[in-house]
């Protein structure tokens, strides 16, 4: 039997079976719900409100308050329906539109990369214009042998010319076209030249490329004029494979699923066409005038784009189906482009440190450094590399996405309503925080977090530990369902008709993550038997890593205690990175080499990473001395108490 | 409005429109009804009769004598119906299905070429089997680097290797399928050494490739198991490309026409899919298991095959798309066999010499001799090689299908129910025949037509110009409509209910083609400073080839006057030459240096060929000295009267 759901605030409607839930109805549906754990009942991020009708509301009250649960909230991944019923997704559990996705390009620093490689704006894939000597009957070449000897007379090594069959094809209309006036389009792999496309006339300058970043998160994309090497326009948008699970452990278990790969691939094509159409049609080019597009992303971001199973990825011993993915059609993928488009992956190191860090490594240029650096790039993940022009070593903490709000309560990504900024009054232990977007709050984004974390240690709501000290006697410190929480926002201060509080449950899963990434840093030094003081720069790179405050986040003992002129923060690497290797083709090659030169260490089986992590469980750190200016912020306020 | 129409002996009915013809429908129905000019009322062979309804039997009698008018005959392309009608399809315009194609390759040919060419049983494409080491923690590279690992330590230079998308998206799944035992199928391109496909387990003996031969008129493939290096099965068949027209011109003129070229690449895939299925049906294999497929076939069918625009073959100055065609994925064009399966054709000299004298010439071993050959290929058309181990010089002789049957009017295709031998008695200028499938005569095949013209010029029925002399009083030569025409046999012996001509409209047909291909050989040798002494060897390759009795032959003057001993046939080249290139890799380099060493000569303007042509459009030929042993006869002849 089936049942009419209809879900506001968007109102749309859909039949639904009596055995599936309100959840796979919403995606059904195109209402998306918030899900971290792609509907499996784990995260309790899918929170909805049933307004009419009568519901299966399952099997389990877990993540739900009794506030909650009196005002008819259930999880939709584990609610049905019994009658035709009305679901209102509540703005918590809702992805909005308006968000902060790093999206910038330094231009100047392509150059300065381009020319420091003894690079020029080169592509490696060429355009070609060709006046072609018309046939006769004394000089009665083939179409194939006469743009061959075309090429030639332009100086190209056309012995091992390569036509693909499209080409093939059109070959003898387009050349006659526009009196054999055409423009090829060319990529040399090894020895062969192969022409990729002709076209009809002088075609040589309406060319572009698209550089494609694809996050766990977010997915940006910048749309280029290849000639001159502007950027012309650039998107953005959230990954909505998230609906699928907000981490990359989720997203493959959904991948090993019935279609699960398929949908996975379809959605991230999707995200990209989207972006590509939207981009062509702004800058008035078709899309099919795009025939180069590099994409940097992850390693199981890479596998999803290019429908491979993951799998193997997260099963010991964690083994990609490739690093260096080959050139490949962008048409096999489904990609809105020429349809001779080439695409090129970014390449990876291993399972856990993808083309986007290959990028970061081209972008902030450790590589060619005399000096040792770190860069950490702190998306849903956090990889960190280690290294000068000498060597480099990497490794994944999977830190887990605690600050894009994954397992925290009111946590939630850096978009409108998120909580950015906190300050908490040492002596009245009430808060002041700023939203994004300057609205009521709807819960608390990364930065947010550490403020939060960072105030709350230094004004002794809690201990070294992460424990609320309920003893400090403030109306702000309750009892919740899970424990002692804090409250941030008075239920009438906030959008969602509750207060937003953090959790000791939260606390703790903070502290794992920013022990997680800190424990990273300090493996990759001891195993280069190295310490901080060797450091001359750390490099931050990541969406969530531009609106990091370092201060705070050495206060929490997130990053180490190092000089603030040490920090710099890259933005969106991973893009800047493909935008580099799409238009200059040496800097793709310098980009290969660095992934070759990484060395990858696997945190998980690592007992020293296990060391530093218990160590770095503490608020900054079990040793204090490490964390010099904390201690003395520290003792600062304690004589000012 | 639309009518139904019913086509006999077949019984399929189909509704047409007002404005289509009966020659369309009878298309669209799937009864086919031959043609020669693709239904452009040029050819009169899509003569039917209408048994029932009314029709608008159109604009013209042409082609059709009183007595078929009486008889109901209509051209099927001239005809509208305008009630519901039954149509008979009568014998004469039919299809039939038993027929002599030459389908034979000799293989100790093959294994002698490959000796002496240096070479062994080594395709292009090769297999081989891998047994993969399993990955672990502290051998943990990506299964791409896996297989080039493996395919290093066997020896294979992998440093360019290319994966392409099929077989990179299953690479995870393949290796593990079978505990990290697999198969690779490989190709080189230039330094890259290119993974085609993967196959779980040890798939490096069920190899096999398929051999294409595509004439104009018919299709031959053959099964080869690759790793023997036998011919499994063959098949053959009419090329259904032959109800769009019956020679090169016609299908280029209808390729041009709207959808033709879509149309015409359908037919033939079709045909070449039809084959590879039943062969694999009667092998007990799986089309898929054919990884390499070998075409070989004449410029236009190149380009059709390819469904590439072949219009400019036929206009000055006759130029191809390609003459070496690149190799493709067969799934390009819709062939049914692996997916990843590539296509291969023989390559092609010019716009009227393809892969099948290429492939000729490869089988003749012509390139390889110290002596002077001549080659020919009859087939639809005529194209001759001459030439020894330092040179080679080529051209087409434009005979145009008339021992085909076309232009002829009671000719047909060497099938049951032609006329095949015929002997005149010099005395009562009576005849004798015999016909294929010992059935009743219903028309006269090419070495019929020989047969009878050398008969006739010997017997004195006609004069050495062709003309038929009424003087002599023979009850078989009649006034037709036409002119004089010669009854080969009666009304009461035919399957057709009319008599069997051959008139001097169908004389002069045949006389322009002999004298088409006698001056291409003289041309090509004058070209040469040679003479017909010069020739060591005359090779005569092709289907109709096989059937032509060579004394008879040099009667007509078709054929150069030279000693038995120096003709040899050697039957269907084509598939012996793209069956020996598909199993030998440095053979098919050998049909590359084979196309690349042999010098076109445009016939059609050469003013040596037009002179040539006017002397040979005579019987034997304007000088008889030239030919003695005709000569000879003719004096024995008139002696004995």
């Amino acid at each position: 039997m089936k049942h009419s759901v209809t879900f506001t605030p968007d109102n749309v409607s859909i039949e639904m079976d009596q055995d599936t839930t309100l959840y796979k109805a919403a995606k059904a549906a195109g209402a998306y719900v918030l899900s971290s754990c792609g509907g499996k009942g784990n995260c309790g991020k899918c929170k909805v409100i049933i307004k009419k009708g009568e519901t299966d509301s399952g099997k389990s009250r877990a993540f739900l308050s009794d506030e909650e649960v009196k005002r008819g909230y259930v999880l939709a991944c584990h609610t049905g329906a019994r009658s035709d019923v009305t679901v209102e997704i509540p703005p918590e559990s809702r992805m909005q539109a308006k968000h902060k996705i790093a999206t910038g390009a330094k231009t100047d620093a392509l150059f300065h990369l381009m020319e420091t490689a003894g690079g020029c704006l080169e592509s490696r894939i060429r355009r070609v214009y060709l006046e072609v000597t018309p046939p006769t009957l004394d000089d009665n070449i083939s179409d194939y042998e006469r743009v061959r000897r075309a090429l030639d007379e332009k100086g190209f090594d056309a012995s091992h010319l390569h036509l693909n069959y499209l080409v093939l094809k059109k070959l003898p209309l387009v050349l006659r076209e526009q009196d054999w006036k055409c423009t090829v389009s060319l990529v040399q792999v090894g020895e062969v030249l192969e022409v990729l496309n002709i076209y009809p006339g002088d075609a040589s300058r309406a060319r572009y490329g698209a550089a494609v970043d694809i996050g766990t998160t977010t997915v940006v994309v910048y749309l280029v004029d290849m000639t001159t090497g502007n950027i012309i326009n650039t998107a953005s948008t959230y990954n909505t494979q998230v609906k699928c699970g907000d981490d990359v452990i989720t997203r493959i278990v959904y991948a090993t699923e019935m279609n699960g790969l398929q949908e996975l691939q379809g959605l991230i094509v999707e995200n990209v066409n989207a972006m590509l159409i939207e981009l062509a049609a702004k800058s008035n080019i078709s899309p099919d005038m795009i025939d180069y597009i590099v994409a940097a992303g992850n390693t199981t971001m890479a596998h999803l784009f290019y429908g491979i199973d993951p799998q193997h990825l997260r099963e010991e011993p964690y083994i990609p189906a490739a690093t260096f993915f080959p050139l490949v059609r962008g048409k096999s993928l489904g990609l809105k482009a020429d349809p001779q488009a080439l695409l090129y992956s970014m390449p990876n190191v291993a399972s856990y440190v993808g083309g986007d860090i290959t990028a970061g490594v081209l972008v902030s240029q450790i590589h060619r450094s005399e000096k040792n650096s770190l860069f950490i790039d702190i998306g849903t993940n956090g990889e960190i590399v280690l290294g000068n022009k000498d060597w480099l070593v990497t490794a994944a903490c999977s830190a887990g996405p605690a600050f894009e709000g994954s397992g925290i309560k009111f946590g939630m990504r850096a978009m409108e309503g998120a909580i950015e900024e906190v300050e908490i009054d040492p002596r009245t232990f009430e808060c002041n925080y700023q939203v994004i977007g300057d609205v009521k709050p709807v819960g608390i984004c990364g930065s947010g977090m550490i403020d939060t974390l960072a105030e709350m240690y230094l004004t002794g709501v809690i201990d070294q530990k992460g424990k609320i000290r309920e003893e400090i006697g403030s109306k702000r410190i309750r009892k919740g369902e899970t424990g002692l929480e804090y409250v941030l926002a008075w239920r009438v201060e906030s959008a969602v008709k509750k207060e937003i509080v953090l959790t000791e449950v939260d606390l703790d899963n903070l502290i794992r993550a920013k022990a997680a990434i800190y424990a990273g840093f300090a493996t990759l030094l001891s195993q280069m038997g190295m310490t901080f003081a060797d450091i001359d720069k750390l490099y931050i790179a990541g969406g969530f890593g531009r609106y990091i405050d370092v201060e705070r986040a050495i206060t929490i003992g997130m990053l180490p205690d190092l000089p603030a002129e040490k920090f710099q923060f890259l933005g969106n690497t991973s893009i800047m990175g493909a935008y580099f290797s799409l238009l200059c083709d040496k800097l793709r090659h310098e980009a290969e080499d660095i992934a070759k030169k990484m060395t990858y260490i696997e945190l998980s089986v690592s007992r020293d990473f296990m060391d530093e992590y218990l160590s770095a469980m503490f608020l900054p750190h079990t040793n204090l001395d490490s964390f010099p200016t904390v201690k003395k912020e520290l003792e600062k306020r304690t004589k000012r108490e």
